[in-house]
C-alpha cells in the first residue's frame, strides 16, 4: 500500500463528464489499495470567468478581494469531485485550503506556504476517505483567504506530498509526460522516461510548461519523488522526475531543449564602467516591478561599457521608458532595444562530464546562418538570445544534433 | 451614528453594474456617519448555475458537498462587493461565514445558526471599515461549510443584526415593502408602512416571498427592527416590521391578503374515530418526507371520522401513494383528493379585537359563488381553501371588502 498524491489540472477537471473520469481513476488507485489524496484545480476557464468578473468592477481589484473571490474556483472542484467519488461508491471529503490548514504567508495572489497541518487529513485516509484538496490556496495566520498564484495547484500538490511523507506525488496534465523539446515545432522530439530535478526546472523556467517551477524547486528540497502524467490516458508511465542522476554511460549529454518566444532585448550602450552601474540601471527597473531575465556586462574597454538585458515583451515598452528617464542621470550614450528576440537552451546534467557542448551549440546554429545575439551559461544549461524568427529552425537543428531525435536507450 | 446592517439579495447584486449601484448606496449611509454591516447573496442564477452543474455529476449530491460548491457563489459576490467599495473609496473587508465565524449545526444545506461571533467584525467596524458578509452560509463546529438553505441570506442578516445590536436590519429586495396583497392580482394594492411580526410571519409562510419566514421569526424573537426595501429606488421608506401593535382605533382591521397557489388536498374518508388514528395517518407521510400544512379532522359520528389535509402540489402524488399503502391498516374507507386547490388567507392583528370577520370573510366568498373547501384559523388569519380556478377573484373581492382598496390611512 502506498500513499499517493495527484494533482488533476484545469483541462482535467473541465467538464462534469471528465470530473466523472478522474473519479473513475481515482477509484481504481483506492481499488488497488491505496491511500489517495486528491488536489484540484478549478475547471478550466473558471478562473479566468472570475478575473473578468472582478474587471467589470474595477481595473484594479484588492489582492485580498481578488483571493476571496478567485479561490472559489477550485472549492467548485472539490465539492463536485467528491460528489462523483460518492456516486462511484468511494468514500471521499474535501478540504478547502483554509480546512486542512494550509498556512501561508500574507502575500495575497502569490503568497507562499509555511505549513501544513496533515493531522486532519491522515484521520481521514485512515478512515478510507479520498481526500480531495482545493489546490492553489491557502489562510494566513489570520484566518484571511490567500492563493498562491497561477499553476499554485502543482505546488499545493507537491507540499500534501511531502507533508504527508507521500511515496509519489502524481502531476496529471494533458501532456503524457515531458519532452525532449516542443512537438509542435519537433515532430520527432520523444518523451523523457526520467529527468532530474535541475533539468526540469530549466526546462520549466525556460517556457516548457508542464510543471509550475515552484513546485518543482519544493519537490527537490523535499525530495518528493513527482511523476508527470497523462490524464487522457491510462496505464502510461509518464515521466518521473528524480533526486539521482543516471550512472549510465550511454547517457545522452543533453536531456531537452527549452524555449521562450516571449522575449524582448534591451541595451544600454557606451555606460561608464564602474562599480554600481548594475544597480543603477536595474535598480529602477525592479522598483518598476519588471521582471529582469537574462542579464549581460560586457568586458568594458577605455571606461565604457555596454549592458544588456531580457525582460518579457509585455514589459518591453514599461522597460524602454525607465532605462530612458535614468539614461542621462547614469551618463550612458543610448539605448537600444528588440522586442522579437526568443530564447533556446539546451539543457541536460550530462554537459558538465562532456567538454565541447556550448561550442557543438554554437556550431550548429552558425551553420544555419542563425546569428547569437546573447549567451548565458548555468553548470546544466546553455542559453542563446536569437532573432525570433529563427526560433523553430534552431530548435530543430539542435534537436537533431544532440541526438534527441533518436529512440530513446 | 447608527449600526446598520443591510442585506441585498441576488437580483441587487446580479451584475457588476449593480454591485456597483449597491456601493454607492452603501458609501453614502456611511458617509452620512453610520456603521454598515453589508449581507449579500450570490448573483442571481449563480446558486442554480452551481446545483446544475452538481446535478451534472449526480442526482443525489452529497449534502455536505453540496454545501461546499453553493456557498460559492456568496463568497464571490462578497469580493466583488469590497473592491466596488474600494473603487469608491471606502474601506471594506469581506467576510465568509466562516471567517465571521458563524456556527451553525451540521444539518447540512438547512443548518441552523447557533452562535455568531462578533468581536472581528466590531473591531472592523470600529477602525472605519464596511463589513461586508457572505449571506445563506456558516461552519459547523468542525470546520465544516454549512448553508442555511435557500433565502437564507436574510436570517444571516437577521441574526448579525441581533449579535450586533444593531439599530436597523434593512432588507434590500426587488420590491419597495410589504404590500395587502400581491399587486399582479390586484392593482389597488398598497404599499404597508408598518407591519407586525406576527403578521409578516402569517403573511410571509402563506406565500407573500418578501422575506424569508425563518429571518421574520428570528427578528421577532430578538427585537430585531427589521425593514423591507427596494434596491433600485432611493428615498423609499419601505415597510417596517415591528414588535409594537398599532394602537390606534382607526387601524384597519386587516392587514393583508396572502394567498398560496401550490396547493392539494387529500381526503381519507370512513377512518374509526379513535386515539392516535391522526398519528397513524400522518406518521407515514412525515417519514416520507412530505410537509403537511393544513391538518382538519372533523367531529365524527357512528364512530367513524374524516380526516383532510393539504401538501404541496409536488408532493400530491407520493402523499397519495403513501395514503394508499397505510388505508387497509388505518382502516379507513377511501382516499380522495384533488391537486389543484388554492388556499388565501386574510391576516391581521385588528381581528382580535373584531368579532365578526370571519362571517365577513365567508359571506364575501359566497356571494362571488365560492365555495369553501377547508378552513383553519389563528388568532390573526383565517385561512380557506379553494378551488384555484377562483383564486384571484377571491383575493380581489376580499381586498375589497376589508377596505384594503382604499388609499392608506
Amino acid at each position: 500500500m502506498a500513499l499517493i498524491v495527484q494533482k488533476y489540472g484545469g483541462t482535467s477537471v473541465g467538464t462534469p463528464e471528465r470530473i466523472k473520469n478522474v473519479a473513475q481513476r481515482v477509484a481504481r488507485f483506492q481499488a488497488e489499495g491505496h491511500q489517495v489524496v486528491v488536489v484540484v484545480s478549478a475547471m478550466s476557464g473558471e478562473t479566468n470567468r472570475l478575473i473578468a468578473l472582478t474587471k467589470e468592477i474595477t481595473s484594479a481589484p484588492t489582492p485580498r478581494e481578488l483571493d476571496v473571490v478567485v479561490s472559489t474556483g477550485e472549492q467548485v472542484t472539490i465539492g463536485l469531485l467528491c460528489m462523483a467519488l460518492h456516486g462511484a461508491d468511494v468514500q471521499a471529503k474535501s478540504y478547502t485550503g483554509g480546512q486542512v490548514r494550509i498556512l501561508t504567508d500574507s502575500a495575497h495572489t502569490k503568497a507562499r506556504i509555511l505549513s501544513i497541518d496533515e493531522a486532519n487529513m491522515r484521520r481521514d485516509l485512515d478512515a478510507g476517505n479520498v481526500v480531495v484538496v482545493a489546490g492553489f490556496q491557502g489562510v494566513d495566520e489570520d484566518g484571511n483567504i490567500t492563493t498562491l498564484g497561477r499553476g499554485g495547484s502543482d505546488t499545493t500538490a507537491v507540499a500534501l506530498a511531502a507533508a504527508l511523507q507521500a511515496d509519489e506525488c502524481q502531476i496529471y496534465t494533458d501532456v503524457d509526460g515531458v519532452y525532449t523539446t516542443d512537438p509542435r515545432i519537433v515532430p520527432e522530439a520523444r518523451k523523457l522516461d526520467k529527468i532530474t530535478f535541475e533539468e526540469m526546472l530549466e526546462m520549466a523556467s525556460l517556457g516548457s510548461k508542464v510543471l509550475q517551477i515552484r513546485s518543482v524547486e519544493f519537490a527537490g528540497k523535499y525530495k518528493v519523488k513527482l511523476r508527470v502524467l497523462s490524464s487522457f490516458e491510462d496505464g502510461g508511465e509518464g515521466t518521473l522526475i528524480t533526486v539521482e542522476e543516471e550512472d549510465n554511460m550511454e547517457q545522452p549529454i543533453i536531456s531537452g531543449i527549452a524555449f521562450n518566444r516571449d522575449e524582448a532585448k534591451l541595451t544600454v550602450l557606451g555606460v561608464p564602467d564602474k562599480p554600481g552601474i548594475a544597480y543603477q540601471i536595474l535598480g529602477p527597473i525592479a522598483d518598476a516591478n519588471i521582471d529582469v531575465d537574462m542579464i549581460i556586462q560586457n568586458v568594458g574597454h577605455d571606461g565604457m561599457t555596454d549592458f544588456s538585458c531580457t525582460v518579457s515583451r509585455g514589459d518591453y515598452d514599461k522597460a524602454v521608458a525607465v532605462l530612458e528617464k535614468s539614461r542621462e542621470h547614469i551618463g550612458a550614450r543610448s539605448i537600444e532595444g528588440d522586442r522579437s528576440m526568443a530564447k533556446v537552451s539546451i539543457v541536460g546534467v550530462g554537459m558538465r562530464s562532456h567538454p565541447g557542448v556550448a561550442s557543438k551549440m554554437f556550431r550548429t546554429l552558425a551553420e544555419e546562418g542563425i546569428n547569437i545575439q546573447m549567451i548565458s551559461t548555468s553548470e546544466i544549461k546553455i542559453s542563446v538570445v536569437i532573432d525570433e524568427k529563427y526560433l523553430e529552425l534552431a530548435v530543430r537543428v539542435l534537436h537533431r544534433a544532440f541526438g534527441l531525435d533518436e529512440a530513446a536507450a
